[in-house]
């Protein structure tokens, strides 16, 4: 504060009030200059996230420069009845990622663009109107992507467990950058006895042909194979069933790890989530088994199933299972030892045997008794 | 301004200076702050768009609000053979509009959905599976938008012309609210005479029974009118073929002013813009067709090839024929006037048929000699 010689007191006041609020005045207007530029800065990065978004023409001729926008997502899959819907509750438990039920129709988009690409007259005819590649993948990515986050609700990391997805798992993660892949892997056997005894309706399967059953999985679980290495092990993950229930915690860790997930305590107790995080689709096979916690129930069901002439022809017909490391000279193959989390599960639902088959019952398939329509759709 | 006595001047002119630093410091004040805040609220609009757009589960409750920021579209259909190809040539020589060659996608991704919604089984497991129709119609949309969007270059009012597209016309109309439907209507007789005539392979159209083809384009054209019909005439417009080339400038005016669309002379003359700004393709059927002027040529063809037993039940087996105006008592039917602007063109192809009939075979249709393949696919 200045000093003011006594004569001139009430000026100097006035002077010293002044130069307050000068520097008063100036405080405000820099604080002020300040927050309205920082907002400003803040809206502008939205407002040109939002210009390219809208921009779709130049998204395709900048290989879908808005793509990377997209959430992250995972895609589930393999072979029907090797632990796809397992997997994805054990994902589901998880409070960063959300995967649900089948969609049904991204397979369904995925095979009829695979359908056009196949024929070369369909092709020709899509390409010779003005059609172009880029075009139709961004129409498929829209599709998909449109369902994936409508389906997966608010989830940070999108998820879609769709066993035949994995069939076009090279195409989906060219379209997808910002996506990871979970081929399930099990015993054909196990699969084979599975989709026999619990009648489960897959194209060309079986409900008694053993032989027929195990060629066809072998084309199929060929073919995601090969997808899934030619995608590279960054990207695609193998995760053995078997292994999975044996050792949760162990092929839980690798599996968060290789998707860059933090661990968290709720994936080995996925049933605790069921009816809450976690939705069951009453039309799905394996709601009634993984209501349950992780077991061993399924893993050696099919033991002394197998008749004995195609045992004898199994790495014939079926060349992938010794490929993929089972054990094709046993009939009681071992997979391994279990972890005490698990004997401990199945230990709980022996003790609470009742509540269990109460609940199995609850969440068994429902679906029209027109059995016709039913086939014709499967 | 203040007066001062002059014994005080010195301290007085100090004051003065203050009092004037402190206006014009308001002044700065008030204008820096108005004009932040002007680009603040500016860009913070923009922002809510983009934060709307982006939440797009929010969207689908809301009755997909974004929706209303797609571009105006015009969708062109009707039985094939009827006239849509000059349609969309007509309205591709107007500087706003963009339609191209047949997507071939936009319908098959519609008829994919129709079929899921009209099997109860598959319907219900959707349902059961956490989809819903808002979040299939979502993905759809999202699809055809795509699609649209770079097919149609960076049209201000985009337009598909997919003949098929109108058998889900009211479906279409909803989900996009900001679209109108052209509906293409041509005598069954001459529409059946070309099928036949120039071997267009149209699913369940045969290449030599007449009534069979009549009961079928009754079918499809009835349940295309009645959508029509349902959308309203505010929104479908039904374009008769025969008037369309007789009465060109006054049909063109129509749907202009239907569409809301200013006119321009370009219209009259699209075989001007062919290969310009209009692309046709190869492996269409009327590529041929429309590159000539509008013309009358296609117009009475079939005068003469109905064969006569036939004739008498054209009632029966067509009714839509009579209803929507046709004269089915004659074997040659006016179809009204000529405009002098048509009968012109008729002259001057005349005078250059040579030049014409090279042009045809430019612009003959090529396809694989793949007979088998080609009839699966259509």
């Amino acid at each position: 504060m200045l000093c003011c010689p006594i004569r001139r007191r009430n000026l100097c006041n006035m002077y010293q009030r002044l130069t307050r609020n000068l520097w008063l005045i100036s405080i405000v207007l820099t604080v002020t200059v300040f927050s309205l530029s920082t907002l400003f800065s803040k809206y502008s990065i939205s407002s040109q996230t939002c210009l390219t978004k809208s921009n779709d023409k130049s998204d395709v001729q900048t290989n879908n420069r808005n793509v990377s926008s997209f959430k992250p997502t995972i895609f589930i899959g393999g072979m029907p009845r090797s632990g796809t819907t397992l997997m994805r509750a054990i994902l589901d438990s998880h409070p960063l990622i959300r995967c649900g039920e089948e969609t049904r129709v991204i397979p369904r988009i995925l095979s009829m663009r695979a359908a056009w690409k196949k024929s070369p007259v369909e092709w020709n005819r899509l390409i010779a109107g003005g059609m172009t590649e880029a075009i139709l993948d961004s129409a498929v990515r829209a599709f998909v992507y449109e369902i994936l986050l409508h389906h997966s609700l608010s989830a940070d990391i999108l998820c879609d467990k769709d066993p035949f997805v994995l069939k076009y798992a090279t195409y989906v993660a060219s379209i997808f950058p910002n996506s990871k892949f979970l081929l399930l892997i099990r015993d054909a056997r196990a699969v084979i006895h599975s989709v026999m005894t619990r009648r489960v309706t897959i194209t060309g399967f079986s409900q008694t042909d053993y032989r027929q059953n195990l060629k066809l999985w072998n084309k199929g679980i060929e073919s995601m194979f090969q997808q899934c290495q030619q995608i590279g092990h960054n990207r695609c993950m193998m995760v053995y069933y078997e292994q999975l229930v044996l050792q949760p915690k162990k092929s839980i860790e690798n599996i968060l790890k290789f998707l860059d997930v933090p661990w968290v305590d709720s994936v080995l107790h996925h049933e605790e989530l069921i009816g809450k995080k976690i939705s069951l689709s009453k039309t799905e096979h394996s709601s009634d088994q993984v209501i349950k916690p992780i077991n061993l129930e399924a893993l050696t069901k099919w033991f002394g199933h197998v008749p004995s002439d195609v045992r004898e022809e199994l790495d014939v017909l079926a060349p992938m299972l010794k490929r993929l490391g089972y054990d094709t000279k046993s009939d009681t193959p071992s997979y391994g030892t279990a972890d005490p989390l698990v004997l401990a599960n199945m230990e709980k639902m022996k003790e609470n045997a009742d509540f269990w088959k109460q609940k199995v019952k609850a969440y068994a398939r429902q679906l029209p008794n027109n059995t016709n329509l039913f086939q014709k759709i499967s």
